[in-house]
Protein backbone atom coordinates (compact mmCIF):
# COMPACT_ATOMS: atom_id res chain seq x y z
CA UNK A 1 0.00 0.00 0.00
CA UNK A 2 1.76 3.21 -1.29
CA UNK A 3 -1.49 5.59 -1.71
CA UNK A 4 -3.60 5.52 1.84
CA UNK A 5 -7.07 7.31 1.64
CA UNK A 6 -8.47 7.48 5.02
CA UNK A 7 -11.75 8.26 5.43
CA UNK A 8 -12.75 10.45 8.76
CA UNK A 9 -9.82 12.02 10.30
CA UNK A 10 -10.64 11.94 14.31
CA UNK A 11 -8.56 10.20 16.65
CA UNK A 12 -8.05 7.01 15.00
CA UNK A 13 -7.83 7.82 11.72
CA UNK A 14 -5.10 10.81 12.09
CA UNK A 15 -2.87 8.82 14.99
CA UNK A 16 -2.82 5.65 12.31
CA UNK A 17 -2.17 8.04 8.88
CA UNK A 18 0.72 9.39 11.50
CA UNK A 19 2.01 5.79 12.43
CA UNK A 20 2.25 4.98 8.29
CA UNK A 21 3.37 8.25 6.99
CA UNK A 22 6.54 7.60 6.55
CA UNK A 23 7.00 6.29 2.67
CA UNK A 24 3.07 6.52 1.62
CA UNK A 25 0.78 8.88 0.33
CA UNK A 26 -1.79 9.90 2.47
CA UNK A 27 -4.98 11.71 1.65
CA UNK A 28 -7.50 12.80 4.19
CA UNK A 29 -10.86 12.95 3.48
CA UNK A 30 -13.23 14.56 6.02
CA UNK A 31 -16.10 16.47 5.54
CA UNK A 32 -15.13 19.20 8.13
CA UNK A 33 -13.01 22.09 6.81
CA UNK A 34 -11.57 22.11 10.37
CA UNK A 35 -10.25 18.73 9.95
CA UNK A 36 -9.26 19.10 6.91
CA UNK A 37 -7.34 22.25 7.46
CA UNK A 38 -5.49 20.55 10.60
CA UNK A 39 -4.72 17.19 8.74
CA UNK A 40 -2.81 19.44 5.84
CA UNK A 41 -1.12 21.92 8.48
CA UNK A 42 -0.12 18.45 9.28
CA UNK A 43 1.43 17.43 6.10
CA UNK A 44 -1.26 15.43 4.61
CA UNK A 45 -3.49 16.22 1.72
CA UNK A 46 -6.83 16.61 1.84
CA UNK A 47 -10.13 16.08 0.06
CA UNK A 48 -13.94 16.31 0.94
CA UNK A 49 -14.89 13.79 -1.95
CA UNK A 50 -14.33 10.10 -1.50
CA UNK A 51 -14.50 10.17 -5.11
CA UNK A 52 -10.41 10.13 -4.44
CA UNK A 53 -10.49 6.45 -3.27
CA UNK A 54 -10.07 5.99 -6.75
CA UNK A 55 -6.96 6.64 -6.98
CA UNK A 56 -5.96 4.87 -3.96
CA UNK A 57 -4.37 1.41 -2.84
CA UNK A 58 -5.96 1.33 -0.20
CA UNK A 59 -9.33 2.96 1.68
CA UNK A 60 -9.51 3.21 5.25
CA UNK A 61 -13.10 4.02 7.16
CA UNK A 62 -12.30 5.52 10.51
CA UNK A 63 -15.34 7.08 11.00
CA UNK A 64 -18.51 5.63 13.28
CA UNK A 65 -19.49 2.56 12.92
CA UNK A 66 -23.07 3.77 11.40
CA UNK A 67 -21.53 5.78 9.29
CA UNK A 68 -18.79 3.78 7.93
CA UNK A 69 -21.51 1.09 7.17
CA UNK A 70 -23.74 3.75 5.39
CA UNK A 71 -20.44 4.51 3.31
CA UNK A 72 -18.94 1.60 2.59
CA UNK A 73 -20.73 0.35 -0.93
CA UNK A 74 -20.05 4.15 -2.09
CA UNK A 75 -16.60 3.85 -1.26
CA UNK A 76 -16.46 0.02 -2.46
CA UNK A 77 -18.00 1.13 -5.85
CA UNK A 78 -14.69 4.00 -6.48
CA UNK A 79 -12.11 1.48 -5.52
CA UNK A 80 -9.89 0.50 -8.35
CA UNK A 81 -9.11 -3.30 -9.68
CA UNK A 82 -6.73 -4.15 -6.63
CA UNK A 83 -7.20 -1.59 -3.99
CA UNK A 84 -8.21 -3.19 -0.60
CA UNK A 85 -10.72 -1.82 1.99
CA UNK A 86 -9.83 -1.22 5.29
CA UNK A 87 -11.97 -0.38 8.56
CA UNK A 88 -11.49 0.28 12.25
CA UNK A 89 -14.78 -0.17 13.37
CA UNK A 90 -15.67 -1.55 16.84
CA UNK A 91 -18.58 -3.59 16.14
CA UNK A 92 -18.29 -5.73 12.49
CA UNK A 93 -21.82 -6.40 11.78
CA UNK A 94 -23.33 -3.23 10.48
CA UNK A 95 -20.30 -3.14 7.97
CA UNK A 96 -20.81 -6.96 6.79
CA UNK A 97 -24.70 -6.23 6.30
CA UNK A 98 -23.36 -3.30 4.25
CA UNK A 99 -20.64 -4.85 2.59
CA UNK A 100 -23.50 -7.58 1.48
CA UNK A 101 -25.00 -5.04 -1.51
CA UNK A 102 -21.61 -4.06 -2.51
CA UNK A 103 -19.08 -4.33 -5.18
CA UNK A 104 -17.02 -7.44 -3.54
CA UNK A 105 -13.69 -5.64 -3.33
CA UNK A 106 -11.28 -7.10 -0.94
CA UNK A 107 -11.44 -6.52 2.51
CA UNK A 108 -9.46 -6.56 5.93
CA UNK A 109 -11.50 -5.08 8.63
CA UNK A 110 -8.95 -3.55 11.59
CA UNK A 111 -9.81 -3.23 15.34
CA UNK A 112 -6.68 -1.50 17.13
CA UNK A 113 -7.27 -1.81 20.82
CA UNK A 114 -5.68 1.61 21.54
CA UNK A 115 -7.14 5.22 21.99
CA UNK A 116 -8.38 7.29 24.96
CA UNK A 117 -11.14 9.78 26.54
CA UNK A 118 -10.12 12.19 24.28
CA UNK A 119 -11.37 11.89 20.49
CA UNK A 120 -10.95 14.21 16.95
CA UNK A 121 -7.67 15.25 15.25
CA UNK A 122 -6.47 17.41 17.87
CA UNK A 123 -5.75 14.37 19.99
CA UNK A 124 -4.17 11.76 17.64
CA UNK A 125 -0.89 10.26 18.67
CA UNK A 126 0.88 7.65 16.22
CA UNK A 127 2.86 6.21 18.81
CA UNK A 128 -0.63 5.32 20.69
CA UNK A 129 -0.33 1.43 18.83
CA UNK A 130 2.70 0.82 20.77
CA UNK A 131 2.66 -2.70 22.30
CA UNK A 132 -1.50 -2.49 22.17
CA UNK A 133 -3.00 -5.91 20.43
CA UNK A 134 -4.42 -4.60 16.82
CA UNK A 135 -6.92 -7.07 15.66
CA UNK A 136 -7.08 -7.82 11.86
CA UNK A 137 -10.08 -9.76 10.93
CA UNK A 138 -9.69 -11.15 6.98
CA UNK A 139 -13.15 -11.06 5.39
CA UNK A 140 -12.40 -11.24 2.21
CA UNK A 141 -8.62 -11.28 1.02
CA UNK A 142 -5.94 -13.44 -0.63
CA UNK A 143 -3.29 -14.42 1.89
CA UNK A 144 -0.81 -12.36 0.00
CA UNK A 145 -2.99 -8.77 0.83
CA UNK A 146 -3.80 -10.27 4.66
CA UNK A 147 0.11 -10.56 5.38
CA UNK A 148 0.46 -7.08 3.61
CA UNK A 149 -1.79 -5.69 6.33
CA UNK A 150 -0.57 -7.34 9.15
CA UNK A 151 2.91 -5.64 8.62
CA UNK A 152 1.83 -2.70 8.33
CA UNK A 153 -0.63 -2.96 11.51
CA UNK A 154 3.46 -4.08 13.44
CA UNK A 155 4.77 -0.55 11.47
CA UNK A 156 2.47 1.01 13.96
CA UNK A 157 4.36 -0.71 16.67
CA UNK A 158 1.05 -2.88 18.46
CA UNK A 159 0.75 -6.83 18.09
CA UNK A 160 -1.69 -7.70 14.98
CA UNK A 161 -3.52 -11.13 16.24
CA UNK A 162 -5.84 -12.73 13.58
CA UNK A 163 -9.44 -13.05 14.18
CA UNK A 164 -11.20 -15.64 12.36
CA UNK A 165 -14.65 -13.56 10.95
CA UNK A 166 -16.39 -10.64 11.99
CA UNK A 167 -18.98 -12.84 14.18
CA UNK A 168 -15.84 -14.12 16.40
CA UNK A 169 -14.91 -10.21 16.59
CA UNK A 170 -18.34 -9.16 17.68
CA UNK A 171 -18.78 -11.79 20.18
CA UNK A 172 -15.15 -11.12 22.07
CA UNK A 173 -15.08 -7.16 21.75
CA UNK A 174 -18.82 -7.36 23.36
CA UNK A 175 -16.65 -9.28 26.50
CA UNK A 176 -13.38 -7.61 26.50
CA UNK A 177 -14.99 -3.90 25.73
CA UNK A 178 -18.55 -3.17 25.41
CA UNK A 179 -19.57 -4.95 28.82
CA UNK A 180 -16.51 -2.94 30.87
CA UNK A 181 -17.92 0.29 29.39
CA UNK A 182 -21.38 -0.47 30.65
CA UNK A 183 -19.83 -1.45 33.65
CA UNK A 184 -18.12 2.10 33.71
CA UNK A 185 -21.24 3.80 33.58
CA UNK A 186 -23.23 1.51 35.80
CA UNK A 187 -20.66 2.45 39.12
CA UNK A 188 -21.41 5.89 39.10
CA UNK A 189 -24.96 5.59 38.60
CA UNK A 190 -24.54 3.04 41.52
CA UNK A 191 -22.48 5.32 43.80
CA UNK A 192 -25.19 8.43 43.07
CA UNK A 193 -28.04 6.00 44.32
CA UNK A 194 -26.10 4.76 47.23
CA UNK A 195 -24.98 8.69 47.71
CA UNK A 196 -21.67 7.79 48.34
CA UNK A 197 -19.37 10.52 47.63
CA UNK A 198 -17.23 9.89 44.99
CA UNK A 199 -14.31 11.23 47.08
CA UNK A 200 -14.27 7.91 48.67
CA UNK A 201 -13.25 6.11 44.99
CA UNK A 202 -10.32 3.99 45.44
CA UNK A 203 -7.98 3.06 42.78
CA UNK A 204 -10.34 -0.31 41.42
CA UNK A 205 -12.77 2.12 41.48
CA UNK A 206 -11.20 4.91 39.39
CA UNK A 207 -9.70 2.02 37.04
CA UNK A 208 -13.26 0.31 36.39
CA UNK A 209 -15.10 3.55 35.63
CA UNK A 210 -11.94 5.54 33.60
CA UNK A 211 -13.56 4.80 30.76
CA UNK A 212 -17.25 6.59 31.40
CA UNK A 213 -15.01 9.52 30.70
CA UNK A 214 -15.00 8.83 26.89
CA UNK A 215 -16.45 10.46 24.08
CA UNK A 216 -20.16 9.71 24.76
CA UNK A 217 -20.99 9.35 20.88
CA UNK A 218 -18.52 7.06 20.50
CA UNK A 219 -19.04 4.51 22.83
CA UNK A 220 -22.81 4.90 22.00
CA UNK A 221 -21.84 3.79 18.52
CA UNK A 222 -20.63 1.01 19.49
CA UNK A 223 -23.00 -0.06 22.15
CA UNK A 224 -25.72 0.22 19.67
CA UNK A 225 -24.40 -1.53 16.97
CA UNK A 226 -23.32 -4.25 19.10
CA UNK A 227 -26.34 -4.66 21.28
CA UNK A 228 -26.70 -8.12 20.87
CA UNK A 229 -24.05 -9.59 21.59
CA UNK A 230 -23.40 -6.88 24.46
CA UNK A 231 -27.21 -7.53 26.01
CA UNK A 232 -25.72 -11.72 26.03
CA UNK A 233 -22.63 -10.41 27.90
CA UNK A 234 -24.56 -8.64 30.39
CA UNK A 235 -26.91 -11.85 30.99
CA UNK A 236 -23.67 -14.11 31.63
CA UNK A 237 -22.20 -11.68 33.59
CA UNK A 238 -25.25 -11.16 35.88
CA UNK A 239 -25.40 -14.74 36.83
CA UNK A 240 -21.92 -14.91 37.38
CA UNK A 241 -22.71 -12.03 40.00
CA UNK A 242 -25.91 -14.09 41.03
CA UNK A 243 -23.11 -17.34 42.00
CA UNK A 244 -20.25 -14.54 44.09
CA UNK A 245 -24.00 -12.89 45.69
CA UNK A 246 -24.87 -16.57 46.94
CA UNK A 247 -20.99 -17.37 47.94
CA UNK A 248 -20.77 -14.19 50.10
CA UNK A 249 -24.20 -14.64 51.64
CA UNK A 250 -23.57 -18.07 52.83
CA UNK A 251 -19.94 -16.76 53.89
CA UNK A 252 -18.43 -19.63 51.65
CA UNK A 253 -14.67 -18.99 52.23
CA UNK A 254 -13.61 -21.82 50.06
CA UNK A 255 -15.42 -21.11 46.81
CA UNK A 256 -14.85 -17.77 46.90
CA UNK A 257 -11.34 -18.29 47.11
CA UNK A 258 -11.29 -20.77 44.68
CA UNK A 259 -13.75 -18.52 42.03
CA UNK A 260 -10.85 -15.80 42.76
CA UNK A 261 -7.93 -17.90 42.25
CA UNK A 262 -9.49 -18.80 38.85
CA UNK A 263 -9.99 -15.15 38.19
CA UNK A 264 -6.55 -14.47 38.71
CA UNK A 265 -5.00 -17.25 36.74
CA UNK A 266 -6.99 -15.74 33.75
CA UNK A 267 -6.48 -12.53 34.37
CA UNK A 268 -2.56 -13.21 34.59
CA UNK A 269 -2.06 -14.54 31.02
CA UNK A 270 -2.97 -10.88 29.36
CA UNK B 1 1.99 10.65 68.93
CA UNK B 2 5.63 10.53 69.49
CA UNK B 3 5.80 6.80 70.03
CA UNK B 4 4.26 4.69 67.51
CA UNK B 5 3.53 0.64 67.68
CA UNK B 6 2.63 -0.70 64.48
CA UNK B 7 0.84 -3.97 64.96
CA UNK B 8 1.36 -6.35 61.39
CA UNK B 9 4.44 -4.90 59.48
CA UNK B 10 2.91 -6.48 55.77
CA UNK B 11 2.83 -3.64 52.74
CA UNK B 12 0.52 -1.60 54.72
CA UNK B 13 2.08 -1.03 58.50
CA UNK B 14 5.57 -0.95 56.65
CA UNK B 15 4.83 1.71 54.17
CA UNK B 16 2.66 4.28 57.28
CA UNK B 17 5.56 3.45 59.29
CA UNK B 18 8.00 4.89 56.99
CA UNK B 19 6.16 7.72 56.20
CA UNK B 20 5.61 8.29 60.01
CA UNK B 21 9.33 7.34 60.53
CA UNK B 22 10.67 11.30 60.96
CA UNK B 23 10.33 12.71 64.24
CA UNK B 24 9.08 9.53 65.86
CA UNK B 25 9.84 5.98 67.60
CA UNK B 26 8.18 3.48 65.51
CA UNK B 27 7.89 0.01 66.80
CA UNK B 28 7.09 -3.03 64.40
CA UNK B 29 5.44 -5.44 65.95
CA UNK B 30 5.14 -8.62 64.06
CA UNK B 31 4.86 -12.66 64.64
CA UNK B 32 6.97 -13.59 61.80
CA UNK B 33 10.86 -13.45 62.46
CA UNK B 34 11.84 -12.56 58.82
CA UNK B 35 9.72 -9.63 58.98
CA UNK B 36 11.17 -8.80 62.28
CA UNK B 37 14.68 -8.40 61.04
CA UNK B 38 13.57 -7.00 57.89
CA UNK B 39 11.98 -4.30 59.77
CA UNK B 40 14.99 -4.19 61.99
CA UNK B 41 17.50 -3.90 58.70
CA UNK B 42 14.94 -0.55 57.96
CA UNK B 43 15.92 0.73 60.86
CA UNK B 44 12.76 0.14 62.71
CA UNK B 45 12.41 -1.13 66.39
CA UNK B 46 10.85 -4.47 66.15
CA UNK B 47 9.67 -7.24 68.70
CA UNK B 48 7.00 -9.86 69.10
CA UNK B 49 5.01 -9.53 71.66
CA UNK B 50 1.69 -7.34 71.95
CA UNK B 51 2.78 -6.09 75.47
CA UNK B 52 5.25 -3.44 73.65
CA UNK B 53 1.97 -1.83 72.94
CA UNK B 54 1.91 -0.64 76.38
CA UNK B 55 4.78 1.54 76.18
CA UNK B 56 3.20 3.30 72.96
CA UNK B 57 0.99 6.97 72.48
CA UNK B 58 -0.56 4.81 69.88
CA UNK B 59 -1.15 1.16 68.48
CA UNK B 60 -2.09 0.53 65.15
CA UNK B 61 -3.50 -2.24 63.83
CA UNK B 62 -1.98 -3.36 60.46
CA UNK B 63 -3.21 -6.81 60.47
CA UNK B 64 -5.82 -9.07 58.37
CA UNK B 65 -9.71 -7.59 59.26
CA UNK B 66 -10.37 -10.52 61.04
CA UNK B 67 -7.11 -10.98 63.01
CA UNK B 68 -7.52 -7.11 64.03
CA UNK B 69 -10.82 -7.86 65.02
CA UNK B 70 -9.25 -10.94 67.09
CA UNK B 71 -6.82 -8.90 68.84
CA UNK B 72 -8.30 -5.49 69.27
CA UNK B 73 -9.50 -5.97 73.01
CA UNK B 74 -5.66 -7.49 73.68
CA UNK B 75 -3.97 -3.99 72.27
CA UNK B 76 -6.93 -2.05 74.17
CA UNK B 77 -6.09 -3.64 77.10
CA UNK B 78 -2.75 -3.07 77.03
CA UNK B 79 -2.36 0.41 76.06
CA UNK B 80 -2.26 3.36 78.64
CA UNK B 81 -4.29 5.97 79.28
CA UNK B 82 -4.16 8.52 76.89
CA UNK B 83 -3.06 6.39 74.28
CA UNK B 84 -5.28 5.95 70.97
CA UNK B 85 -6.19 2.97 69.16
CA UNK B 86 -5.16 3.15 65.34
CA UNK B 87 -6.42 0.46 62.77
CA UNK B 88 -6.52 0.19 58.67
CA UNK B 89 -8.85 -2.37 58.35
CA UNK B 90 -10.94 -2.19 54.87
CA UNK B 91 -14.46 -3.42 57.02
CA UNK B 92 -14.98 -1.93 59.90
CA UNK B 93 -17.98 -3.98 61.62
CA UNK B 94 -15.87 -6.58 62.70
CA UNK B 95 -14.00 -4.14 64.62
CA UNK B 96 -16.82 -2.25 66.11
CA UNK B 97 -17.79 -5.75 67.10
CA UNK B 98 -15.17 -6.79 69.14
CA UNK B 99 -14.45 -3.27 70.35
CA UNK B 100 -18.02 -3.42 72.12
CA UNK B 101 -16.41 -5.78 74.42
CA UNK B 102 -13.12 -4.20 75.07
CA UNK B 103 -11.61 -1.27 77.35
CA UNK B 104 -13.30 2.21 75.81
CA UNK B 105 -9.91 3.59 74.73
CA UNK B 106 -9.73 6.31 72.17
CA UNK B 107 -10.41 5.14 68.79
CA UNK B 108 -9.79 6.82 65.23
CA UNK B 109 -9.99 4.34 62.93
CA UNK B 110 -8.16 5.11 59.58
CA UNK B 111 -8.48 3.81 55.88
CA UNK B 112 -5.71 4.53 53.10
CA UNK B 113 -7.17 4.16 49.69
CA UNK B 114 -3.68 3.20 48.78
CA UNK B 115 -1.88 0.04 47.96
CA UNK B 116 -1.08 -2.28 45.20
CA UNK B 117 -1.56 -6.00 43.83
CA UNK B 118 1.34 -6.68 46.13
CA UNK B 119 1.83 -7.47 49.70
CA UNK B 120 4.48 -7.77 52.74
CA UNK B 121 6.80 -5.77 53.90
CA UNK B 122 9.09 -6.27 50.81
CA UNK B 123 6.54 -4.09 48.83
CA UNK B 124 6.25 -1.02 51.43
CA UNK B 125 6.26 1.67 49.73
CA UNK B 126 6.25 5.35 52.27
CA UNK B 127 4.96 7.11 48.95
CA UNK B 128 2.06 5.12 47.98
CA UNK B 129 -0.23 7.35 50.04
CA UNK B 130 0.66 10.71 47.87
CA UNK B 131 -2.21 12.46 46.66
CA UNK B 132 -4.40 9.48 47.60
CA UNK B 133 -7.88 9.70 49.76
CA UNK B 134 -7.46 8.65 53.48
CA UNK B 135 -10.72 7.62 55.23
CA UNK B 136 -10.69 8.79 58.87
CA UNK B 137 -13.32 7.23 60.79
CA UNK B 138 -13.40 8.67 64.66
CA UNK B 139 -15.18 6.13 66.88
CA UNK B 140 -14.32 7.42 70.11
CA UNK B 141 -12.15 10.95 70.57
CA UNK B 142 -11.56 14.22 71.17
CA UNK B 143 -11.32 16.83 68.31
CA UNK B 144 -8.33 17.42 69.52
CA UNK B 145 -7.19 13.82 68.83
CA UNK B 146 -8.66 13.73 66.10
CA UNK B 147 -7.25 16.48 64.51
CA UNK B 148 -3.57 15.24 65.59
CA UNK B 149 -4.50 11.78 63.74
CA UNK B 150 -5.68 13.58 60.40
CA UNK B 151 -2.62 15.88 60.63
CA UNK B 152 -0.46 12.76 60.50
CA UNK B 153 -2.50 11.38 57.66
CA UNK B 154 -1.53 14.71 55.90
CA UNK B 155 1.99 13.88 56.95
CA UNK B 156 1.64 10.93 54.40
CA UNK B 157 1.15 13.03 51.31
CA UNK B 158 -2.42 11.92 51.61
CA UNK B 159 -5.81 13.96 51.30
CA UNK B 160 -7.73 13.23 54.76
CA UNK B 161 -11.46 12.69 54.28
CA UNK B 162 -13.60 12.38 57.71
CA UNK B 163 -16.51 9.87 57.42
CA UNK B 164 -19.15 9.69 59.81
CA UNK B 165 -19.23 6.42 61.27
CA UNK B 166 -18.22 2.95 60.86
CA UNK B 167 -21.18 2.32 59.47
CA UNK B 168 -21.32 4.88 56.21
CA UNK B 169 -17.68 3.42 56.00
CA UNK B 170 -18.38 0.25 55.08
CA UNK B 171 -21.45 0.84 53.14
CA UNK B 172 -19.17 3.40 51.15
CA UNK B 173 -16.10 0.62 50.00
CA UNK B 174 -18.85 -1.66 49.15
CA UNK B 175 -19.01 0.38 46.59
CA UNK B 176 -16.03 2.00 45.88
CA UNK B 177 -13.78 -1.07 46.89
CA UNK B 178 -15.47 -4.30 47.18
CA UNK B 179 -18.04 -4.61 44.45
CA UNK B 180 -15.18 -3.44 41.91
CA UNK B 181 -13.47 -6.04 43.16
CA UNK B 182 -16.14 -8.69 42.68
CA UNK B 183 -16.30 -7.05 39.06
CA UNK B 184 -12.64 -7.82 38.24
CA UNK B 185 -13.08 -11.59 39.13
CA UNK B 186 -16.30 -12.20 37.69
CA UNK B 187 -14.68 -10.57 34.06
CA UNK B 188 -12.25 -13.07 33.41
CA UNK B 189 -14.61 -15.70 34.45
CA UNK B 190 -17.20 -14.36 31.66
CA UNK B 191 -14.03 -14.36 28.95
CA UNK B 192 -13.29 -18.12 29.88
CA UNK B 193 -17.27 -19.27 29.91
CA UNK B 194 -17.12 -17.07 26.36
CA UNK B 195 -13.55 -18.88 25.18
CA UNK B 196 -12.51 -15.16 24.67
CA UNK B 197 -9.00 -14.79 24.24
CA UNK B 198 -7.61 -12.51 26.88
CA UNK B 199 -4.98 -11.27 24.58
CA UNK B 200 -8.11 -9.37 22.92
CA UNK B 201 -8.92 -7.48 25.81
CA UNK B 202 -8.41 -3.74 25.32
CA UNK B 203 -7.34 -1.33 27.86
CA UNK B 204 -11.15 -1.04 29.65
CA UNK B 205 -10.57 -4.91 30.35
CA UNK B 206 -7.36 -4.39 31.46
CA UNK B 207 -8.20 -1.53 33.93
CA UNK B 208 -11.29 -3.10 35.42
CA UNK B 209 -9.65 -6.40 36.19
CA UNK B 210 -5.99 -5.08 37.16
CA UNK B 211 -7.25 -5.67 41.50
CA UNK B 212 -7.54 -9.47 40.13
CA UNK B 213 -4.11 -9.87 40.87
CA UNK B 214 -4.18 -8.71 44.32
CA UNK B 215 -3.48 -10.59 47.15
CA UNK B 216 -6.19 -13.43 47.18
CA UNK B 217 -5.89 -14.00 50.95
CA UNK B 218 -6.21 -9.59 51.27
CA UNK B 219 -9.67 -9.78 49.09
CA UNK B 220 -10.95 -12.73 50.54
CA UNK B 221 -11.00 -10.84 53.78
CA UNK B 222 -12.59 -7.83 53.14
CA UNK B 223 -14.89 -9.45 51.03
CA UNK B 224 -15.65 -12.00 53.33
CA UNK B 225 -16.08 -9.26 56.66
CA UNK B 226 -17.75 -6.94 54.15
CA UNK B 227 -20.67 -9.76 52.48
CA UNK B 228 -23.26 -8.01 54.06
CA UNK B 229 -22.63 -4.82 52.26
CA UNK B 230 -21.53 -6.24 49.03
CA UNK B 231 -24.51 -8.53 48.43
CA UNK B 232 -26.93 -5.26 48.60
CA UNK B 233 -24.15 -3.43 46.05
CA UNK B 234 -24.42 -6.61 43.73
CA UNK B 235 -28.30 -6.27 43.71
CA UNK B 236 -28.21 -2.73 43.40
CA UNK B 237 -25.91 -2.75 40.45
CA UNK B 238 -27.50 -5.99 39.05
CA UNK B 239 -30.88 -3.81 38.83
CA UNK B 240 -28.83 -1.02 36.85
CA UNK B 241 -27.24 -3.48 34.76
CA UNK B 242 -31.11 -5.11 33.91
CA UNK B 243 -32.34 -0.85 33.10
CA UNK B 244 -29.04 -0.99 30.90
CA UNK B 245 -30.39 -4.36 28.88
CA UNK B 246 -33.64 -3.08 28.47
CA UNK B 247 -32.07 0.09 26.59
CA UNK B 248 -29.79 -2.31 24.55
CA UNK B 249 -32.61 -4.31 23.58
CA UNK B 250 -34.64 -2.31 22.54
CA UNK B 251 -32.46 0.03 21.07
CA UNK B 252 -33.45 3.61 23.31
CA UNK B 253 -30.57 5.41 21.75
CA UNK B 254 -31.99 8.66 24.12
CA UNK B 255 -32.03 6.89 27.27
CA UNK B 256 -28.46 5.27 26.64
CA UNK B 257 -27.23 8.51 26.22
CA UNK B 258 -28.61 9.86 28.67
CA UNK B 259 -27.71 7.37 31.09
CA UNK B 260 -24.11 7.37 29.85
CA UNK B 261 -23.46 11.06 30.36
CA UNK B 262 -25.19 11.45 33.61
CA UNK B 263 -22.55 8.72 34.46
CA UNK B 264 -19.92 10.77 32.99
CA UNK B 265 -20.93 13.58 35.31
CA UNK B 266 -20.86 11.45 38.19
CA UNK B 267 -16.84 10.23 37.22
CA UNK B 268 -16.21 13.80 36.77
CA UNK B 269 -16.87 14.34 40.24
CA UNK B 270 -13.57 12.32 41.38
Amino acid sequence: VNHLAVVGFGQMGASLAGAWKSGRRILAIDADPAVRRKAAERGFEASDSLDRCALADAALLAVPTREAARILPDVARRLREGAVLLDVATTKAPLVEAYRGAPQVEWVSLHPLAGNERSGIDSADPAMFRGAPFLVVPVRAEEARIAEVEAMVRETGARAIRIGNPKVHDAAVAVTIHLPHVLAYALPHLARETSTDPELAGRSFRDSTRVALSDVRMVLEFLLTGAPRTVEAIDRLTAILGRVREMLARGDEEGLRRFMEEAKGERGRI
